[in-house]
Parts: C-alpha cells; structure tokens; sequence
C-alpha cells in the first residue's frame, strides 16, 4: 500500500518525477504516481486527494511549473502535508513556479523544495524525513543514506 | 441579475477590490462580490465558479496575492473568461502574484491585469471591453469614459 | 469575416503566432493575421485597429517581446478588448514584456497572458472564452475543448 | 516535552516567531524555542540540533533572514525535518532568504514556506499536518482549524 | 522657442518632472511642459511630437511609469531623440518602467536614464549633453556644473 | 575625422559591437572602434576620453557587461555624450549591466539602451538621432532609414 | 596611520559609513574617511587610490548606491584588496548596486558584501580578517569579538 | 605549505574551480582543494576550517550553488578571511548563491565575488590581493599581472 502519492501537472514533467520516485524507491518507500492537472482536470485532482488518506496516503507530492497552481489545490482538499516542486517547464524557468508554491496564505501551507532536479530529489528525501517520525524503517533507510555521504 | 462576479481571496482584500466594484458600477455593470479562498474554502469556489454561468455570470474577476491561486481554480472550474487581478498582499510585494496568474498552463487562461489598485480597476474596464462585444449599452458606457479621457 | 485580428510586432514572431492561430482555428474562430510595430510602423497599427471593429473584429491578440509596446497600444486606438502576449525575444528573456504588458495604467487594460508558446496559446483560448459570452459554436467548440481534456 | 523546536537566528526575529509559537500552541503542540545562529553560534546550532531527536524534537522549525543559513545548517546536523521561514530582515526583504531556503542540494531538503508573517504561521501548520500523520490528536487539532475555516 | 519637450504620462507625476525642469532651467534650456499619456490620448501625444521638430524642438523627455509607454510611442513618432525616465509609480516600483523604456527594438532607441528623481535630473543633463554638441551656450553651462561638482 | 567613438570593454565583445559600427555605417556616420577597460585599463579610458571631444568626437558608446563600469567612466571623464549598450556576457545574462548603465547618480547620465544585439544596433540610431539635430545628412539619413521601415 | 581607507560616492551616505567605522574603531584599526565620487569626482577618487599604499594604507572600503561605480573604480587604480559596501539608495533598493559590485570581471575583484547597514558592518569586519593575517592585535581584536558572540 | 585552502561543495563544481586554482598557480600561491559540503559533510567543513589557520592557511575560498551554505558555513567556523564564489548551478542560474554568499548577517562576513567562471578567477585575484599585504612576493605577481594588463 503506498504512503506516498506522487502528482505531476503534465505528462511531459514525467522525467523529473522519475527522479523523486528514485529516491522514494531508495527509501524503500512505496508510492504511486497520477497525473492530474490542477487546471485542466480540477475533478481529478480533487478526487484523488480527497480519498488518499483513506487509501493509507501519508504524504502527497505535487510537481508543476509556471503558475504550478497544483500543489496548493492538492493541499486545499487534504489535511495531509503537502510538498511542492517547482518545475523550470515555463519561459520563467522556475522562478514563477518557486514564487507560487512558497508563497501560499496562511493556515494551508505547502512545503516547497528546489526548483527542478534539485527539487525532484529532495521531495523524496522530504518524504523520507517526515516518514521517518513514524515508520522506522523508513527513518533508518534515510539515516543511513546520510551516513554513507559522510564516507564518500 | 449580475453579469460580473467578484472573487477576493480574503476578506483584507475588500478595499482594493472595492475599486473593481466601483469602476463595474461607473459603467452600469451589475455585479457581485463574494469572499472565496481558493485554498481556504476551495468547495465555495467550485460550487460559486461551476453555478456561475447559470446564474448569468458572463465574465468572473479574482484578485489574490502571493501564491494567488483563486483566478487559476476559478478558471479551473468554468469556461467563462477569468480576470485575475495579482494583489501586493504578501512581503514579496506583488510578483509572486503577477507571475502566479499570468503563467497559466495552455487550455485554461486567465486574462492578467496590473498588480494592485492599477490592476483592480482595470479588471473592471476590461470586463467592459469584453461585455460590450455583446452588450451595447456596457460598450457605450465604455466608450463614453474612453471618449471623456481625451477631454480631459 | 474574422472575429479575431492577430497582430506581431515582427515577422521574426511568427513561429509562435502560429501556434494562436493554430488554436483559433481548431476553435473555429475565423482570424487574419497582420504584422506591424509599434514602434516602427505606427500608422499601420493605428490604422489597423482604428478599423477593426468596423470591419467585424471582436476580439484583438497582439504579441510582442522586449518593450512590448504593441498591445499597449492597440489598446489605446480602441475600445476593443486586446489580449498581449508577451515574447521571450529579447535578451532578458520575456520577463521585460511581461511587466510591459500586463502593467498597463487604469482605463486602458490588456488582457496579459503567459510568456511565449503557452500565452501564444492561451491567448486564442481566452479569445474563444470571450467569443463565447456571444457566439454559441465558438462557447461550444472551447467547451468541447475542456471537455476533451477531461477524458485525456 | 516538546515536540517541535523553534529556532530563529537573532532575538531580533522574535516577533515574527511568536507568530509560529501562537499557532503551535492553538494546535496543542507542546515546543521549545531558542535563539541560536548559523554564522555566530555554530556550534549552540549543533548541540542543539544533534540532540533534539533524542529530547523528544519530532520537527525542527528555523527562521533567517539574508544568507539564512539556519535552515539549512540544522538541516545538516539532523535527519529530522526542517521547516524553514525566510523572514524578511534585510535591504533585499526576504527574496534572498527565500531562494536560500527553497534552493538547497539533493540529500538535504528543507521545507521552504513564505516570506515572513505569512510563513510564521504557515511553518506551524505544516508541523502539525507532519505531527497529525504520527498524532492523532495533532491530525484532529489541524483537522477542526481546517474544519473552521469552511464555515467562516 | 523651447528646445526640449517634455511629456509626462499623468498629471500626477508632477513632483517629479519638476526635478527635470529645474535642472532644464539651470542649464538654460528653454522647454516647455505637456501633460500626455501614450494610451489614455494617443492622439494627444501623436500631435505633439509630430509636430515637435517645426515648432524647434530638438530633445525629447518622456516620463512615464508602469507599462511606460510613453517614451517609446514618443519615439515611434518622431525622428528626433527621445530620452525616457521610468518612474517608480506602480506597485512593482519602476522595475517594470525601467524594462520597458529600456528594451526597445533595434531601430527605434530610447535614451534610458534612471528610475525616479536620480532619472528625472539625469534626463535634463543627458538633454544638456546633447544639446551641447551643437548649442555652445548649453555645452558651457553643463561644463561648468560638472567643473563645480569638482570644487565642492 | 570620426564623430563617434566605440569603446568596448574586452575584445570578446567585438561580435556585438560590429553591429554598431555597421549601422554607424549606414547611416553615414565616421566612426573609430577601441578597446579599453574601465577596470583593466583605467588610464587608456581616462586618455582615450578626456582627448575624444578635441579629435571632432561627438558621441560615445561604450558597451560593457557585467559590472559595466565602462560607460559611466567614460561619462565621467567628459561632458559629451555617452551611450551605453549592456552586454549579457556575465552569468546573470545581462540584468546586472542594464542596471549598472541605467541607475547612473544625478549629474553624470549615461544615455542607456537595450541588452545585447537589440542595443548594439540601437546605440548607433540614438547616436543617429543625436547627430542629426546638428548635421543634415545624417538626420537624413536616419529619416530615410525610417521612411524605409514603413515600406516595408 | 590609517590602515583603512573608506570611500563613500555621496555624503548622504555619511549614516551607513559611520556603521563601517564605528565597526572599525571597536576593532582598533585606525581608518580615515573620503567621499568621492567615481562618476562626480574621478580625478579625486584616482588621486586617493593611487597614493593610497604610499601612505599605508592595507585594506580600502567603498560604498555605493546605484550604478555603485566607487568599488570597481577604486579597485581599476590600486593593486590594494577593495572591499564594496551596495547601498540601497536608488529605487531599486540595492539590488543594482550588489549586482555592480559584485560582477566585477576577471583580473579586477572587489570583495562584496550584504547591501546596507548588515555590510556597512561586515565591510569592517572584513578588513579586520584581512588585516589580521598581518597584524596580530586586530586579529586578537577580531577573535576576542567572535568569541563575545558565543557569550551572548 | 598551502596558504588559500580552496573548498567546493560538490565535486560536480571541479571545472569552474580549476579556474581558481590555475590563477592561484599563476600568483604563485600555494594552495589545497577540498571537497566538503555545507549541507552533506558539516563535520569535513568544521574539521577542515577550525584546523586550517594551525596548518598555515591565511584565506580560505569556497564555492557553491543554490543555497550556497558552504562560504557562510566556513566563516562561522574560523576568523580567517573567506571569499565565497556563487556557482551557477541550480535551475536559478547563480542568483541564488549570490544572494546567500553576499548577504550574510553582520558580524561574520563572506567576501563574495562575481558569480560563475569570472568570479572562480577573481576569487584568486582577492586572494592575491589580501596576501599581498602581508606576502611581497604575492603582492608582486600580482603587480606584474596588472602592469601586464595595460600592455596588452
């Protein structure tokens, strides 16, 4: 049973997502991946957030660019964390995407990682830490990832 | 019976938006004013936005700041033009908003104005542009202002 | 007879315009496309717009890079609703041409789309929206769109 | 015992940080706050962070302005997940700390939320979502805040 | 007969473009002052530049803020120079002016000073280089400000 | 005897400066090109400029990137007029000189055109336009580049 | 005698500079104060710089708003470390005058630090670590002020 | 014995700090390369810079990207002078490290340098500019490189 949903605005970002489900799949944590547009399939989206804490969905990740509208909306249907990759997909190559996932009102944040690839990697390791509170495994999964930077 | 609803994100909002109000009375444009968060009340927005054609809504105008969600969900939910109006409600002043509405994905445009009190008037007066393809007596009243600037 | 007029700054422009006028005419909205500046040959956008309504125009879409004047003024030889979109052709990349034409004073709004391919796009989508408040086949075909989208 | 520990990089961002303190406290979320800094105090920075697993910390919570090197610092001394707050305290208001925050390389993510009061608060709520998938009565807290703002 | 025309977009940049005049008159340049907007009346300023070099103008200063407009119609007009002072007048604060009046497409230039009050004074020198290299009055009374700037 | 001189910072601009000779030469304008640095070689800047205006020079461009301390030291050193062209040949593409040009302290005004290729060409028509309040053939000759843009 | 030179480009900067040497004194350095300007007064700023290691000079701090052209100026004249304080007295608030400063090109560098009052300090406590690879009772001075910070 | 220990963040920064080295070659400066990250191997970093006066380093060089936490992470660890080289290698293109590396809070500064390739040379440059107060052989390769300069 996946404890993370992994949701991409647009087939076309499906190279960077593979990226997070990599470091996922590192952290021997299970997932799942949907594209689902905030903008272009509303109902999609809200369907899919709506039932993921009932389908044992512990932590969404939401990938878009350009007014990357669909980390917010994935936040505003759920109480589950949310957290953000600005994708560099539009001419403003991320700096739009970054300003819209930050900057969200208070009381329904999303947590925002990097822009990109750097974004795409650290959503999973996100994942991890936020996971690891509660599931062991996963904590030791990461914990052990961290030592082994030390002796590169 | 309205031709033009507003959407503000936030109740803070009303004195700006109370110059897009004031600009759609100058030129005999029924409207409506309703406080909807896109990420706060995103069930208010949906159900608002997706009666809104019925209800004889022709045009819709969102302002919000920061991560400025409400004019893309709006836009999400209807095929009704979308004004968005960025507001200079967070600490980045303002661009976060602007690049939020305009750098919508293709398929679901928003129809971007100026940030702040600019932008909120002239979401007003391009609502008139756009009902006065249809309406004469909001293309006359739109003419009359334009007309009256060069008299000035 | 077209509805929509299509203006470029320059014929340098005109990949990326194709891709509006690609879009306008899988809405089935009959278009004709002009190059002329604002800068170089204002008579001819003066002259251009100061005739379009007459000559069945509803809606104009002018696109344009760097100062990005050309939607600005469009918009100040009518009364018409102008759609900008703004070109990544300078050295900074669209962002100039973005602030350009979304930033305009109040009483003469542009309605700004996103920078390059997606507002070229967009910019025929919100046509079809505006269109749409009057014209049946063009509500449905924009409808139909989002429709399709859906089922994707 | 707390379960989240604040940090802020000078005494001088305590009012903003009392806004987090507020919020955690509305959720029942029992935490600790310090004054520490990256660049001044490195080494209070990391008996702080090495050791707050083992005092019970679930969620680091750290607030910088400029440079904001806090985040990312009690991020490299912990697996634990950081929440960063780009707070708005120097000439460049907050940009700077935001870019800082969101922008960290793989291995090591902080959760990067807005600039200033709007983070503080949202800092705290996205603790208690992390919290709410370990908690059940942080889940029900965050749950009814969400709850209410439906029926504002 | 004044030498230089000046243009401003709107009455309320006043304060500022009276910073222009007093160096005008300081350097004992004759001018003369119009109030102007490129899209609020572009008959307006259509009229006054054309028939600017007859009625012996030989500089133009076009103030203008937002979109900023103004120098670049002024310059679409006319064959004479035309310098252009952003203003910091929108709530993206003279960033945008400063693109837009800066950018301008090969052909048609723009003498860009800088934003504000340092752009309002520097508009007036630039105008008294220029005019310097045919006025030898002009040229002497710059000379001599710059060979006071030296002794204070 | 040359009536412009083109001073550029580093012999790796020579690839956009030619673009500024070549209009120089069509418009009919005598011209000298020089390499000199601002930070390099302050002396050869001081020497090159303070002797321009008694070898017949009537105008300077001067095209930098980067700090783009060039055209402000030329200006600095003389009271003709100066042009300056912001190159995008640092990493930050050019933003960082079209600043640098642009936000010259009240007294010393660099007259500041578009970054890159669109400047380079621009710089030689505002010298053009310069030029030709004093002498006929070149306003003419400018007047005649005009006249053939409309024909086109 | 004066180890550090600083240079401010107005007098109206006179207010952060005494941050740098207020800084200076607690560190015991001995310093002395010009203001010059770059683009106002160069034959000033040469004459300054250029004497500058005659007169024992080690270490020269310049600081800058705008264009900011004092730094790299002072830096083009001497072979001394130059360090550059970016002051946000334009209305782009210090974002010019940091890119300035600190894009300087290959072979000429200035050491940059934060814009405003945060570098007017750390330009001083700069030359402190400069000087203090030389001069042991600055190098003690220095230490004993970071060992104060871990006291506090 | 090295006198600049030169550190990078991540061995995927090799490239552009060669370009250091090979100038700190060129000044005849001994030095040393490390890899060692702020975020993955704080300890390498604290071991590496708390050790590194002993062993006879008077300036350390650091490069990074994104966050850029590495020269901030040095200078909190040492009193050493500390020139921090801001690498374009996020999606933001250096921006990001600019800001991080030159905004540190007052009291520990970084002495940040031009972002990418030219500032990797620079940053040997200030080196041999703040050994050279101290080093007369350092001080006069430096000399000789700058007299170089003004005979090419």
């Amino acid at each position: 049973m996946p404890l993370v949903g992994v949701i991409m605005g647009s087939s076309s970002d499906e190279a960077v997502v593979a990226e997070t489900v990599s470091v996922l799949d590192q952290m021997g944590i299970e997932n799942e991946v949907t594209v689902a547009s905030a903008h272009r399939t509303p109902e999609k989206v809200m369907e899919y957030v709506t039932t993921a804490r009932e389908r044992g969905i512990e932590v969404l990740i939401a990938a878009a660019g350009g007014s990357a509208g669909l980390p917010g909306v994935a936040a505003s249907w759920t109480t589950l964390p949310v957290i953000g990759i600005p994708l560099p997909s539009s001419d403003l190559n991320g700096v739009d995407a970054l300003y819209a996932i930050a900057q969200m009102p208070p009381g329904i944040p999303v947590a925002c990682v990097a822009v990109g690839s750097w974004g795409a990697r650290n959503a999973a390791f996100l994942a991890a830490q936020i996971l690891g509170i509660k599931h062991d495994n996963i904590r030791a999964a990461y914990d052990d990832y961290r030592q082994g930077l030390k002796n590169r």
